[in-house]
């Protein structure tokens, strides 16, 4: 099979063990989002509602996340024969929609989810809540006296737990003896997180140990009033064995902190860290784990389990885990254009490269001509300055060269087996970096800076999908483009792993793509491309492409640059069993090109 | 003189060309705005409003820095006896608040100022203002039919001119022959911007040469309605030199355009690139040009001075120069830890490295010592992973460390000469680094990703200032820790460089923070510290630090991190010679600590 929806499914990213249960490929290749037994098709719901872009989200989705949190705790606890108490709670910072949390809040009853704060107006939000049963609400940090009263004012069942981390927060909270004490510790381990700079002992929060202990020895009451112990080694920690450390370490305070008095602490919080895959492939790098929840929960118990004889009880706090999937952002294609200059042959300018591309009979010598190439270009660039004349003949140049290499590309390829051109493809070159560069430039009707923030500030990733023609192998490599007036406005970023066993016989041109010839995929070898592979729109066709997985962080780091914020929401619910689909926010889509 | 004003202005960097016209240090030690004749203790102002902290807006700067951006191009032109036009425009993005807009409408009057827009929103904004002389509006592209009819019923006097950059662009404008037409072109000169993407044949904007060609020979009406060339090659463009390509480059192209037909094309647009001086000192480098307003205007007057055949009027399109200096953002310091852990000495624990440091007796000798302990420290560190007891060791000997170092360096500097100190401290060691790093973390009453965000997008230096106690040497370095609960709000940047003359005699001791005997200028050097030179408030005691010229992209690229948004706003103006000063947006006070 050359292609079809196995690998349509692979390459873009849709057969990881998360977006299996909830997004599929149709028969008339659109992206199906599965809700329940219900089978949305996004592409009808985006051209019916005729909109620039939406941000979909899907509520049962932020159940579903907490119904798996849960499960996979207490399988593991039956597993290990533990009886430590598990509780959940919800860190507002990763999102506190309204509407996001109503659901966690609702849903949670059942769980007796309880909630994590840290702000002024994060407090103000979360008292609007009434609870049947009482819910923990951990605070990280003091912040001031006017704080804690209006925690205090908060009665509508919450059980408040406030942080201390310095001898101001002790002093401060030695007058409120209605609150209970968390003690937030600095972490001596590290991990590769990109946020690792929140363990170590110079990290922003907590306390060190002998601090802690110094601090003890001259408050008092800290020994009967502390209840829980918390830490936090940053988000999105992409490996078992970070885990391991981190678990270890705490465990080993925990147990010490038991053992000199602080008989009441029973509740332990290890913090977020748990990482959301973003990838479809488990390799701990980029922005996936190499861990599942299974493995995370399980490794949590197996080194908790001897803390029973303390009645502990395990407080996870994971956010963006709950609420990454529930957001899919999908935005318009308005314009194609070229990625540098439109290919095209100019028939009086550079014979002599070209008679050099053209008379390549394997990829390594196209490979060393390329080499040369480069190095010319970049000579003739740095050269080229101020006359108009050079510039043309360099434009002119570069889109020969191109086009001939394209052509060249396919011909060698055509006649290549395909476990040579795989064996050649697994090392850097200037081919390969020909190959995984994009040839357009795809303008998209919204902002990487108010839609996908994190890209900005953390160079995340997230997967992109078209919302159609999912059945028709991807024509260009291209890169994306936003609304704003900004050279930061771009994103190119595509993982590209594609691990199925191939029954059919493959020839290398079927891994490229149709129409510039760049590179899809090759079995089985993970590869970053520099653009996404996509279809050309054809004339009045609207094309659109979806943003997996943008529920966490983004609707709270959203950036206003050029005045684009805002964008119209669909909402995705099952009431009573009934499906339920409504489009809010409509008048943001005046803001956005069609 | 060991400390006084003088140093203070120097090592806070008041003392540049732009500073020292607006900010001065006042008998008390307070730091003063100087508008008008009028001069506001910012100290005072903040604790009369008993605010947490504040955006003080100082409209009076975005009308000086108009000002003198016109007075710079005309002295360039008269000293060129050019005979060019020059139109000043405004683009949006850089801040498209309310009073800003209103403020360079209203003042821009005189000048023709005209305006710079990208989006459909930015659209809507602008349309509310009309003129009674026609003002420019130029429009980055095309975007779609609904956007170009939204600008065909802007009338209220603009003259609208938008962009193309691509066959659809032109495709789509055919059909409005009352829009006039810029074109973009995209600039191979690069340069070494932070937004350096911005140019290259593979840049986000803009078109190539002969793709422009090849489209102009397909649609001739671009011969007549085309008027603008326009490029942008980044924001904040660090040297001279690099600036001189650029125009170099465009001038050529403007040249070939005209002389091959387009008869109309009487404006040039430079785009954005005129660098704002983030930092008192003018080396290219960090966040401040190697040139100054003056030789930026008369880079591009003799430049384009043969153009005056052409009838060419210049467009200055710079946003960020014009509104950078006109927010200060103030932030009150809640809470003030140790950077690590708490300096004190543990008896029990480290003789073999203590005696090592204390029987150094020379700074290289302390040095190599440093090195021997550094990696030890790392050895220990990785080694200390789950054990308690380990980790509890190991907090005591780094503090019995940091506390013998610093003595240690207090007495070898104590009988030093100044000389010999500088000399050691030129290169790179083990020492400088222990000299550049903080010892204690101050917590601030704001949001580094709500108030100061391209710290965090683009890695931005702000210039920070106490507020007070400006006449006492710095006590300490410290690192700024904001209210998110995100270990990237964190900022520790500060750039020393005191380069004036001393005619007192110093010693090495002089150079150092008075309590944490850290490093806090070495005459006449640049050294990058890791931390900001404070002082530590007494109990009780109000300490405000100041941000300053937050005035350009802040205000648009906010995030709602942890849901800190917003901040109390103090409005500084000069009406009929009359000074006022209003608080707004008083309310947001309570989303902060005190």
């Amino acid at each position: 099979m050359v292609w079809g929806k196995e690998i349509a499914r692979n390459l873009y990213g849709l057969s990881g063990d998360m977006r299996i249960q909830y997004l599929d490929i149709s028969d008339e290749g659109h992206l199906i989002l599965k809700v329940g037994n219900h089978e949305i098709d996004l592409y009808d719901l985006m051209t019916k509602n005729d909109l620039p872009g939406a941000h979909i989200r899907i509520l049962p989705l932020i159940r579903k996340m907490m119904d798996q949190v849960v499960e996979a705790f207490i399988r593991a606890m039956k597993k290990h024969n533990s009886k430590l108490g598990f509780i959940p709670i919800y860190p507002l910072k990763s999102n506190s929609s309204k509407i996001v949390i109503d659901t966690i809040w609702s849903y949670g009853e059942k769980y007796n989810w309880g909630f994590n704060i840290g702000t002024i107006p994060e407090a103000e939000l979360i008292s609007n809540y009434s609870n049947k049963k009482p819910r923990l609400l951990v605070v990280d940090g003091v912040k001031d006296k006017a704080f804690i009263e209006k925690l205090i004012n908060i009665k509508n069942n919450w059980e408040v737990i406030v942080d201390i981390e310095s001898e101001r927060d002790v002093e401060i909270l030695k007058e409120y003896p209605e609150i209970k004490i968390g003690i937030r510790i600095k972490l001596l381990s590290t991990t590769r997180s990109p946020w690792s700079k929140s363990s170590g002992l110079y990290s922003k929060f907590g306390i060190s140990l002998i601090d802690l202990e110094n601090i003890i020895n001259k408050y008092e009451y800290l020994y009967d009033r502390s209840v829980l112990l918390h830490v936090h080694a940053g988000s999105q920690i992409p490996s078992l064995e970070d885990l391991d450390k981190i678990i270890g370490e705490t465990v080993s305070i925990y147990t010490h902190l038991r053992e000199i008095g602080l008989n009441n602490l029973t509740y332990i919080d290890f913090g977020g860290g748990l990482a959301y895959p973003y990838t479809h492939f488990k390799k701990g790098s980029g922005f996936s784990p190499d861990y599942t929840l299974e493995e995370y929960a399980e490794l949590i118990i197996e080194k908790t389990t001897d803390l029973e004889k303390y009645g502990t009880k395990i407080v996870f706090e994971g956010g963006r885990y709950i609420v990454a999937p529930h957001r899919i952002t999908v935005s318009k294609v308005i314009d194609v254009r070229p990625y540098g200059v439109r290919p095209r042959i100019y028939e009086d300018i550079g014979y002599g490269i070209m008679d050099e591309i053209r008379k390549a009979e394997s990829l390594k010598e196209l490979n060393n001509v390329l080499r040369k190439i480069r190095e010319a270009i970049t000579r003739l660039t740095s050269r080229t300055k101020a006359s108009k004349e050079n510039r043309v003949l360099l434009e002119k140049l570069i889109t020969n060269i191109e086009y001939e290499v394209s052509r060249k590309v396919e011909e060698l390829l055509s006649r290549m087996k395909l476990d040579e051109f795989i064996e050649y493809i697994r090392y850097p070159s200037p081919l390969l970096e020909y190959l995984i560069t994009p040839s357009m430039r795809v303008f998209v009707s919204f902002s990487i800076f108010n839609h996908i923030p994190d890209k900005i500030v953390v160079d995340q990733y997230f997967q992109v999908v078209p919302l159609s023609r999912l059945l028709e192998k991807p024509e260009i490599l291209a890169i994306l483009s936003d609304l704003t007036c900004d050279s930061m406005g771009e994103y190119g970023d595509f993982y590209s792993y594609v691990e199925k066993p191939f029954k059919e016989k493959l020839i290398p041109l079927d891994l490229l793509t149709s129409t510039d010839k760049k590179l899809l995929y090759v079995p089985n070898m993970l590869v970053k491309l520099n653009g996404i592979p996509l279809h050309i729109p054809r004339k009045g066709e609207k094309y659109y492409l979806a943003f997996l997985e943008t529920g966490a962080y983004q609707d709270m780091l959203g950036m206003n640059h050029n005045m684009l914020s805002g964008y119209p929401e669909i909402l995705i619910d099952i009431i009573d069993g009934q499906l339920k689909i409504k489009v809010v926010n409509k008048s943001y889509a005046s803001k956005y090109p069609v």
